[in-house]
């Protein structure tokens, strides 16, 4: 293995869900002095307070807001469903701005009662109407493939090439993909999609977790880095081989690690983040 | 939709684990008075009787053998164990001569240990050591892509992708593909994907059910045809638009299903068949 050991904190960055029990105010106290460097704030996070008073917060605290998670929904099977999604996104996008998130990470949605195809000519649709926005926010768009387990109700793009071929298509500096090892780890194309969104410079952040065998929830059983079968580390080369040098973020969705002591969930967080990352 | 309605029985298979508590006699008795054409035998469903047994019991039924299911499992972490799955392998080709089944199917296998790579170089090793004994026997064997869901411990082929590309390194006309509408209806490349196995003459067989939403289970939450968001006529319709005139299979592992009344179950297969397919 040629890549560098993480021997520092420096490129760590925890998502806010992660800790779901804590407010974001907490969260920033406590990432910061377990010297985590970034955060990802998700939107539910800023439920109870307001964007501003959140960046205020996470100044103070010192840590660099890596991204904005999530915007994105955009297939809906009506009309009026699709505007309320541009403006959720559009909302979301005024929030990265405020909070100084050079990214909104998308989840792109799915529609049961759709083909895929019209999910994803819905998705590219939504994708084009907030460039403009995104732009002048100097707020990049993230795809984030989900797993194909997700691919009924919550993302038509479940795999690296098919969020490559719509950022081919739309072609926008603005534009780009989040690489999330949970939900790509188990494509054997993975590798040369990492090259040929680098290539594009395309790769715009990186998320870190396990893949537990076997998962006891679809949904809410992710592991912690070492406690699954994800080669996190060789991933973690594909993408710092091609270029990419920014956070390893830390997004754990876990029933079990949320009803467990948080304090402990991070110091394992930090301590996993060593050895396993 | 331009393709053939399923207006009568005559292509209709079931595999035997899908009506689980019935022996492979009963399966086979009540089948046929249903007015099903094939069926796809479970290995498993061989316990307790002998495949020539098994053999005279179809003959009678008057079904067709359409495959066996399944070998595979090819990776391990020692080389005995790699042997001994070789073994089993062979002897469920023996069984496919005797039941007159020209179709094993493999679920190829994976092992948490190990890299994605290794599996493949593993189960590349081992179809190539079966193809002499499967060309002797007659029997073709068929690889199936299996959901990512399953990536972590009982395939590492879990895209039409890959299964083409593994054929093509081996290059055997005894090799080809199974194409299950629940493993592979998430992948936008699929149709491209059906063309490139049709065009190399590896399509050899053809499962359907349904991908309810959500799934309760990972593995025994199949639903009926109907019973979710799979298009599986427009599956069917990229198989035969391609040249395929096999048999439509139905594959449903199904805790719920499995509960209730076996009669009245196949009654709602057949129905589904005709309806949803």
């Amino acid at each position: 293995m040629s890549i560098t050991p993480l021997n520092n904190l420096s490129r760590l960055c925890i998502h806010t869900i992660t800790t779901r029990a804590w407010s974001i105010e907490t969260a920033a106290h406590k990432y910061s002095a377990a010297g985590v460097a970034g955060i990802t704030v998700w939107r539910q996070a800023l439920d109870g307070t307001t964007p501003r008073a959140a960046a205020s917060t996470l100044a103070s605290a010192g840590l660099e807001v890596v991204s904005l998670a999530r915007g994105g929904f955009f297939p809906a099977v009506t009309a009026g469903a699709r505007q309320t999604a541009i403006e959720q996104n559009r909302r979301a996008l005024e929030e990265c701005e405020i909070l100084g998130a050079p990214v909104l990470v998308l989840v792109c949605g799915a529609v049961p009662e759709q083909s895929i195809e019209t999910d994803l000519g819905q998705i590219r649709d939504g994708i084009e109407t907030l460039l403009p926005q995104a732009q002048a926010a100097g707020v990049r768009l993230a795809i984030e493939p989900l797993h194909p387990m997700y691919a009924d109700t919550r993302s038509a793009i479940v795999k690296m090439k098919t969020a490559n071929d719509l950022c081919a298509q739309i072609d926008s500096s603005w534009l780009g993909i989040t690489v999330d090892c949970y939900h790509v780890w188990w494509d054997p194309d993975l590798e040369s999609e990492i090259e040929r969104a680098a290539a594009a410079s395309r790769l715009l952040s990186f998320h870190i977790c396990d893949w537990k065998t076997p998962p006891e929830d679809m949904l809410n059983d992710r592991g912690l880095m070492g406690e699954g079968v994800i080669d996190i580390r060789g991933i973690r080369g594909m993408m710092e081989r091609n270029g990419f040098e920014g956070y390893n973020e830390v997004e754990i969705f876990s029933n079990r690690w949320w009803a467990g002591d948080q304090d402990f969930f991070l110091e394992e967080i930090v301590r996993a983040y060593r050895e396993c990352s």
